[in-house]
């Protein structure tokens, strides 16, 4: 099943909504309710659910949990996924600190790696940070599939393509520049700097407040 | 002058592109090396630049210098932003490091806020913490016109409005959370888990790797 970007931050709209519902013990839950409770539009969401399977009757609602667990599964969500952290610095570790705080959910820092030698051999945010260098050796040994690049811009390509040469398929920029990226790798950027600018720009143009 | 979001993510790219040619004392760019370099499209940064005025000649291209100014003027990085961060977790104090991490930037970090009592009164990445209380009373006197909120998903709206009370006019809401929002303030979402989801669904679609 082929699912555009757009559908799929969606769907993980929905999952987060569904979660919420199953954990209020609620059993049923129609588009409209769906709608209103979560700002989505009813219509959206029953041409997004649509595509799953029958988990909706007509005046009674969709059925939360086999809804939540198609979803989980559409999503790749009831497996564990395997995480290396590239950059241990503090976006890099504030990242692993984050996923290390949800023990019980599907992502799993099991590497936290960085290239600067004060930081090897320490713990930080509740992970050993090992050397990039050991990144070809640990990805196989330890099954990661995912990684979260938080180096400096400088060398971003050259970590990006060490993780693809390690085996690594689906990978998350922080670094702020554009990498030439591997067409068999799922590459996703997130500026974080580009979110601030875009926040200066709209503050220039926003109107002064009334005294 | 209006831009869209998506143009305005571009200008965020070229600024960047033109910040490194003019450390590297470049003194013309055209749209065909811009376009090289950074892996855009030659056909779309002219189309986005004309808009800024003439900055480019013909065989000669843009000058860099000049073109560099304006953008940083349109997109507001030629002020100082005060910022709040709200929420000195993992996620709001990485960010407040950060942005404390390049104090020649538009971008400062006026207060680091958080309602924990274990964390007010403590440095936490160079920031001291204060009460998210004293919020209405820190925002006029520090002039913060920009929030980072990056509390948990069950305070977020509560935070927001606060936010939004106290005069923020811009807002980044890293949890993860649908707000309802308030419509003269410009709020954008940052879902990390979102990402996360995302890479997790494009590794259960990718092919497996030859042995």
């Amino acid at each position: 099943m082929d699912i555009s970007p757009l559908t799929l931050n969606r769907l993980s709209v929905y999952l987060r909504c569904l979660r919420r519902l199953h954990e209020q013990e609620v059993a049923y839950v129609s588009s409209q309710q769906l709608a209103l409770q979560f700002h989505l539009s009813a219509a959206q969401i029953r041409k997004d659910l649509t595509q799953f399977g029958e988990f909706g009757t007509r005046g009674v609602g969709y059925r939360v949990a086999p809804l939540l667990d198609r979803l989980t599964e559409v999503l790749g969500l009831d497996q564990k996924h395997a995480l290396a952290v590239v950059g241990m610095g503090s976006l890099g570790s504030a990242f692993a600190r984050h996923i290390g705080g949800t023990p019980d959910g599907p992502f799993a820092v099991a590497a936290g790696l960085d290239s600067d030698p004060q930081k090897i051999g320490k713990q930080i945010g509740g992970i050993l940070v090992e050397p990039v260098s050991e990144l070809s050796q640990l990805v196989p040994e330890r099954d990661i599939k995912m990684g979260i690049l938080a180096v400096p811009a400088a060398v971003a390509q050259e970590t990006y393509d060490l993780l693809v040469a390690a085996g690594i398929r689906s990978i998350l920029n922080f670094a702020p520049t554009r990498l030439e990226k591997a067409p068999e790798v799922h590459s996703r950027n997130v500026d974080l700097r580009i979110y601030l600018e875009e926040l200066a720009y709209y503050l220039a143009l926003s109107p002064a407040l009334p005294a």
